[in-house]
């Protein structure tokens, strides 16, 4: 037994359809913020469809939702996860496919009338993404025990709203203690957001581990001045340190082996045409597979900051938004993907995930490992996001013959 | 009679105290964006204090106030004037300084009993800051026949008011013509809004003209994607290509001369952490006293702006906002300034108006000049912008001396 389970791909894509429809935008994508109404449809779809599969709900008090099919025996249970919150121009399938796929598991093993040695789960982590609060990745840093309860209900959005409020008022602030599931192993299936595999020619990605991120928030000062009466030599314009440290930050990536650097946010003060800014907020995000090559990365845009706020007479505040290390995954699941690939006949190969994953904070208390497949185009967080149905299929399972092969371990 | 005229100092500083209670804000600045309520008050203190001194006070079809101290003879007048609309976050003395000191000017002739040869005027001109209706100087463009009624009429703000429906509705939208008193000369005394005059010790500056002012609006756009998944050269980062302008742009003011240039514009979509930027919006600011100049850096920044779009395969969308070209002023006025100052022991300088001005409009009309007195720390549209007592009343006492020179050429 065991390698005679299929699952049902009509079913998975009907589930992954009933659950873009929540949130679903004009474009074609997916809005559902973390702790929205949107956001609370999407939870009450997940644990109506966990409890027709007869799964035991439980809902934790960071309002991570757990659907538990019992085992035979006490033991650490085979998790499987994601997220089902989206960024606000989200794609139908990042997060959400973890999630349904991960319930089509326990759904192909319930309708096989089989019960597992150990329990086997499916968990939805609150707050994937961080669009709405910070930081990403909550739901399970909380479950890892690596943030307060405290701490996650005092984060607000950028409307003041108090995550612990929005959590009561969406009714998933429950009782049960987040990590009350002890794991055993954690496994998560996702697209790869990225053009890798595509360009490769497709197939499955048995992730190695997540690369190491660090989020730095830049806040820049001058002195506001007039753009037709302030001769250049006066000036002191946050606005123009803002753009040497980009393009230095760019220059970076290609002097660091792996090193990749990102500025997604600038907002200049005051913002009008004819006066020389004032401050600049602006964020970095910086990632690389090796601890030791972000270090890099990062002190030298905190030596380039020094020289900057010399050479342009600016302040330079820099804040951390994020800092994760590098997160190597189990060399045993690894490698169990891909001998389940190789069973399926599908080309698979080894890729680095280049962001974050609530499976990283899972790596924290158990074996982990993740599957990934191609992105068409490799856009993600974008309402064109997609995944062709045959690797969606073929994903979930990959995802159903490794947890099982892990359940039997 | 003429060299004996003094202007009332206290008079002057108190009818500018009394302007600058209008739209005053807590941080001792003044708002009184054009068409607003606070102008309107404003406009009628203006009114009534021109109708106390006997002046015959018009108001035009685009609300300009025309105050008139009637001549001896038929004949161009000699007009004095600028603004009391203000930025958002404006000082006291810009534009209100040359429209007060303008009143001041025939108080001062009407308290000493003289008619001057010709008429003499003050006109306070609408919307000359360009902060709530597009373009800037638009009450002197309109007086000058650089613009149609119609086409002043339609201009929206922001929230899609119209100027004309504005205009009436604050009661001055006026029966006469733009432009129906001739002009012989135009005197316009302002603060500097730059640091020059106070870092080079003082004293009164000759306007030598305005500069040449081109405002361009540049839209960037690539592709959206993952800054984490994205491997850096997948990337199409229009973030990247505004960072390159902006530094391209500084340097290129090292080069020609003259040449100023200010991004103080940048609006970044969608504005995450991770994702790479899809478009970016941003401004620039050029000008130089030169055609020539402002031709050669302009050129400059399409080229660039071409190489930008192959390097980082991103679409590059140029539009103007704005474009005046280099104003000259009349070398007969500036050198009666100079000779006004002179004659009262004022240290005197020649300098660059770096701002555009309502007297860059009366240019086209007649010969123009205009009067700086220092900024204190060069600050302007700001609330804490400011000059001294001293150098207002020096100001306006050559602004009375030049006047009354032209007045009697």
């Amino acid at each position: 037994m065991g390698s005679n389970l299929r699952i049902d791909g009509e079913r998975l894509l009907a589930r992954l359809a009933a659950l873009a429809a929540i949130g679903a935008t004009p474009e074609g994508g997916c809005r559902r913020l973390a702790l929205t109404d949107e956001d609370r449809q999407g939870r009450d779809w997940l644990v109506a469809e966990m409890r027709s599969l007869g799964l035991d709900v439980r809902i934790d008090a960071i309002g991570n939702v757990v659907g538990i099919l019992k085992g035979r025996e006490d033991g650490p249970a085979v998790i499987m996860g994601s997220h089902i919150d989206t960024v606000g121009t989200g794609g139908r399938y990042d997060g959400a496919l973890g999630v349904v796929a991960g319930l089509e598991v326990l759904a192909t093993l319930r309708a096989a009338g089989i019960v597992p040695p150990r329990d086997m789960a499916v968990i939805a982590f609150t707050n994937e993404e961080g669009a709405r609060f910070q930081p990403d990745m909550l739901g399970s840093l909380v479950w890892a025990g690596g943030m307060t309860l405290d701490a996650a209900y005092a984060q607000a959005d950028a409307e003041g709203a108090g995550l612990g409020a929005e959590l009561a008022r969406i009714g998933y602030r429950g009782p049960e203690r987040p990590g009350f599931l002890p794991a055993g192993a954690y496994f998560e299936l996702h697209i790869e957001q990225g053009p890798v595999l595509e360009s490769e020619g497709g197939g499955i990605g048995a992730v190695t581990g997540v690369q190491a991120i660090t989020w730095l928030e830049l806040t820049l000062g001058g002195k506001p001045s007039h753009a037709g009466t302030t001769p250049m030599g006066y000036r002191r314009d946050p606005g123009l340190a803002t753009a040497r440290l980009i393009v230095f930050a760019n220059e970076l990536t290609g002097t660091i082996p792996g090193q990749l650097a990102n500025c997604g946010v600038v907002r200049v003060s005051p913002g009008n045409v004819n006066v020389v800014p004032e401050t600049v907020t602006m964020t970095l995000d910086l990632r690389n597979p090796d601890d030791g090559g972000i270090a890099e990365a990062e002190t030298a845009i905190r030596r380039f900051c020094a020289e900057l706020s010399a050479r342009d007479d600016v302040t330079i505040a820099l804040r951390d938004l994020a800092r994760f290390p590098a997160t190597p995954f189990d060399e045993t699941l690894i490698a169990g993907i891909e001998a389940c690939a190789a069973e399926f006949g599908l080309p698979v190969r080894r890729i680095i995930s280049g962001a974050g994953h609530d499976a990283q904070m899972m790596a924290r208390l158990c074996p982990t490992a993740m599957i990934f497949i191609p992105s068409i185009g490799g856009l993600s967080h974008n309402p064109a996001e997609r995944s062709t149905d045959a690797d969606i299929v073929a994903g979930a399972g990959i995802l159903l013959a490794a947890a099982w092969r892990a359940a039997n371990a």
